[in-house]
C-alpha cells in the first residue's frame, strides 16, 4: 500500500496557495473560511471555471479547458435541450410524487424500457449514495442478512450505511463488519485467469460471510469497476457472479452511477455488457447531466416486500424538474446517437492511447469500454510497478495544457478518460497530443 | 398506539380506484406499474396537478387548489426569481466544488450570515436527510460514541443510519440500539411542566445510554417537533438540554429542515427561538424552493476533525445551480419581507384557528409558530382524546373543497399548517372558511 491510499487522489495542497494569483488566493481563501475542511481542489493549480459549453468548461478570462474528466454533465455542459427542459418545467411546476403528475410515470417508464428487465419498478432520489443506501435497506429486508460483497477499492458513495462497505475511503472510514472485499478482474496482471480468480474470490466472500453466521444480503458492484482501476473484461463474469450470490440468497446490484446511460458504448448499461441481469440497478450522475437526479430500478417483489413494512418517501425525488432533466438527458442521447458516438469515438480514443503506449513505456495497459478507459502507468512493465508519482505529474502536466484529468485505482496511477458523450475526433487528438508532449517531457 | 401509528398519515387506498375518473384511474394504474409499491399518494381523492404559481396548484383541467401543505416551495410556487436564477446558471455553468468558482463560496458566506454563530461552516448535500447522515457520522466521529437521542416520533430522513433514528416510521424500521426516544414538551397535556420534563428526560436518557456502555454523540432535534405533532414552547427547553448532551460529550443537532428558513416568523432559523447555539445545524427542504439542495453547517473543529479521517465529496452537493437557487431563495425572503409575513400572517392565521375553537369543539389546541402551526383535534377536549377518525375526514373534506393540508403527529389526528410564506390575509380567510363548513358537515 503506498501512501496515496491515505489521500485523495490528485488534490490540491492550500499549503501552496501562495503561488496562485491572487484572485484565486482570496477565492482559495475564502472557501477555506466558509466551506468545511473535507472540501478539496483539483490539481496542483485549482482550475477556476466560470462557464462551460459542450465538452469546453472556460475560466473567468476565457481562457478554454477540454474536459476529458467530467462523466455529469455526460451530454455535454449546458446542454442547451437540458437546461431547457428544466427552466420550462421550474417555471410551471416542481412538487412531489404524492399528487398525481404524468411525468414523473412518463420518465420512469420511459427510464425502465432502456433496461430491457421484466417486472422492474423504479423509485427515484437525488444522488447515487441515497440510491445505494436505499439498495442495501432492500437487500437487507429481502434476504434477511447483512452480508455485504464489495470490490476491493470500491466506491459507492458517501452515507454511513454506503461509507463502510466502500473500501476506496481508506482506512479512516473503517469497513463494516458484514462487508467483505474480492479483488476486482485484472486483465492486465491476470490475463485469462482473472475472471475464474475473480469467481473463486466471490464464492470464498460467501462461505466467510456464512462461516461468520451471516447470511449475505448483496453482491453490489459498479460494472466497470471505475474506481479499482477500470476492469471491462471478461465481459459475463459478473453474470456468473450473479448466480452465486443467488444461490446464496443474496441480491446482485449493479451499480451504474459509473457506467450507466450509454457510456460503455455498445450497451446503454455496464450490467448488459455482462450478459447479467440484476435484481437492483442503481444510477446516479450523468441521469439529469448535473440536476440532482438518481434512483433505482428493482424487482418489483423486492419493493413489494420493503414497502410492507417501510414507507421511503424522498422529497425531491422524482419531482417533476428532475424528470424533465432526465427525460432531456435521456432524448439527447438518441436523438444525437451518443451511445455510438461513445464506441466508435471511444474506439478510436482507445486506438490513440495505444499508439502512445508504443511510444511511451510509462503506458503499461489501455482497458475499458465505449468512453471510460483505464490508462495504467508503470515504471517497469515486466514488474508491472504501480508509478503514481509519474501520473500525478501526468494529470498535473495535462492541467497546464489545459486538459482536464484525473487518476483512479488503489494507488491512483491510472488514468481515468471518461470523456463527455458528444466527445469527437477532433477532441481525441487533442487529447493525445497534449498527452504525447506530457509524456515526452517527463 | 392506534392503528394509524403502522401506516401513513393521509394516503391515498389504490384498492378504491375505481371510484376516480377515467384519466386519473389510468394514471394511477401506470404509476402502479412503474414505480416501486413505495410510492403513495395523498388523499382519498388524489389530487392531479400540472401547474403550479404562488399559493396555488392547478390541475390539467385548471381548477386551482389552495396550497397550505407544502413547506417545500417556500417563497411560492415557480417564483419567477428563484426560476430565473436557475435557467440562467444551468446554461452557464453546472459542475462540482473540485473546480474553483464564486457562487458555491458566496452562498455559504450569504448562509452562514443568517445563523449569526461564529467559527462555522458549511458543507453542502442534496437532501435534508444526507445532511443528517452526514451530521450523524461527524457527531460519532467527534463524541467516539454512538449514542443518539431524539424526540417519540422524529422523523430525519429515509438513509438506512437516519431511518433508524426516526421512529416515525414504526414498527417496520426498527430503531438503532443506540437510540434513546424522549417525548416532545406537549404544552397541551403536560402545561408548564412541559419543559422541565422533557430536560428530565433527556438526563434519563443520557443516564440510559451511559448505563448500556454507550458514549452519548447527540441530541438530535427538529427544533419544531413537527412529526411529534408541533410543539414551539417553552422557548428556550432546546438551550438547556444542549447544555446537557454537551456536557455529556455529545453534540446537539439542530435539524432546521422544517424551522428553518424564516418559517417560524419571529426567527430565521428554530434554533434561535431557544436562544440555543447548535453544534451542527441541518437543512432542506425549503433551501432551493424545491431544487434538490441541502447542508449543514457545523463548528469548524468538529469538520477539521472529520475531514482528518474522512473524505466528503457529494457530486451535486454545492453545484452551482443549486447555489444560485439557494441564493435566490435568500434574496426573496429578504425583498419579498417574508419572515415578517410568517410573522404577522402567521398570527393573524393562528387568532383564525383560536376563534375557530369557540365554535368547533374538535380543536382542542392550536399552537406552533409563524407559519408552521398544528390544530390538535380531539373528541374530549377533557380527556383530550385524539380524533384521528375525524382528522382524517377534516384533511379529506378540506381537499373536496380544493384546500390541501395534511395531518401529523403519533396518531395523525393534529392539523399540519405550513402555507407558503407568501400567503396572504385573503388566503388565511380562504382557508378558515372552508374548515369552518368542514367542521360545521362532520
Amino acid at each position: 500500500m503506498s501512501n496515496k491510499d491515505q489521500r485523495m487522489v490528485n488534490a490540491f495542497d492550500p499549503a501552496s496557495a501562495a503561488a496562485l494569483p491572487a484572485r484565486e488566493q482570496a477565492l482559495v481563501r475564502r472557501r477555506q473560511l466558509s466551506l468545511g475542511a473535507a472540501y478539496r481542489l483539483f490539481y496542483e493549480r485549482p482550475v477556476h471555471v466560470a462557464r462551460a459549453e459542450g465538452v469546453w468548461l472556460y475560466g473567468p478570462d476565457g481562457e478554454a479547458y477540454l474536459d476529458v474528466y467530467n462523466n455529469v454533465a455526460s451530454v455535454g455542459h449546458s446542454h442547451p435541450r437540458v437546461v431547457e427542459a428544466i427552466a420550462r418545467q421550474a417555471s410551471t411546476l416542481n412538487t412531489h410524487t404524492r399528487y398525481l403528475n404524468d411525468i414523473v410515470v412518463d420518465y420512469a417508464e420511459r427510464l425502465l424500457g432502456t433496461l430491457g428487465l421484466d417486472d422492474r419498478q423504479a423509485v427515484f432520489t437525488c444522488t447515487g449514495s441515497e440510491a445505494n443506501d436505499l439498495a442495501l435497506r432492500l437487500a437487507w429486508n429481502v434476504s434477511g442478512g447483512r452480508g455485504l460483497i464489495v470490490s476491493r477499492h470500491a466506491y459507492h458513495g458517501v452515507t454511513a450505511s454506503v461509507a463502510e462497505c466502500s473500501p476506496a475511503f481508506g482506512e479512516g472510514v473503517p469497513l463494516g463488519a458484514h462487508v467483505r472485499t474480492v479483488p476486482p478482474p485484472d486483465s492486465y496482471r491476470e490475463g485469462e485467469q482473472a475472471g475464474p480468480r475473480f469467481l473463486r474470490d466471490v464464492e470464498a466472500a460467501i462461505a466467510d460471510l456464512k462461516r461468520h453466521g451471516m447470511q449475505p444480503a448483496a453482491l453490489l458492484v459498479d460494472t466497470l469497476f471505475t474506481s479499482d482501476g477500470v476492469y471491462a473484461e471478461p465481459a459475463g463474469c459478473l453474470a456468473r457472479a450473479a448466480e452465486m450470490v443467488r444461490a446464496a440468497g443474496g441480491l446482485f446490484i449493479a451499480d451504474e452511477v459509473q457506467a450507466g446511460f450509454a457510456r460503455t458504448g455498445s450497451h446503454f448499461w455496464g450490467f448488459q455488457r455482462h450478459g447479467a441481469a440484476p435484481d437492483i440497478v442503481t444510477m446516479g450522475k450523468p441521469m439529469g447531466n448535473g440536476h440532482p437526479v438518481a434512483g433505482l430500478v428493482a424487482r418489483r417483489d423486492i419493493l413489494e416486500a420493503f414497502s410492507r413494512k417501510v414507507r421511503y418517501f424522498n422529497t425531491f425525488g422524482g419531482n417533476p424538474v428532475s424528470c424533465a432533466a432526465g427525460m432531456a438527458v435521456l432524448d439527447v442521447i438518441r436523438d444525437e446517437n451518443l451511445q455510438t458516438n461513445a464506441h466508435a469515438t471511444g474506439a478510436l480514443l482507445k486506438a490513440g492511447f495505444e499508439r502512445l503506449s508504443e511510444k511511451h513505456a510509462l503506458i503499461g495497459d489501455v482497458r475499458g469500454a465505449g468512453f471510460f478507459l483505464g490508462v495504467e502507468m508503470v515504471t517497469d512493465r515486466r514488474l508491472k510497478t504501480p508509478a503514481w508519482v509519474e501520473t500525478a505529474r501526468v494529470v498535473n502536466g495535462l492541467r497546464e495544457r489545459r486538459v482536464l484529468i484525473s487518476a483512479t485505482g488503489r494507488e491512483g496511477h491510472i488514468l481515468k478518460v471518461r470523456p463527455q458523450l458528444v466527445f469527437q475526433s477532433e477532441h481525441v487528438h487533442l487529447l493525445l497530443d497534449a498527452l504525447d508532449e506530457v509524456l515526452s517531457s517527463l
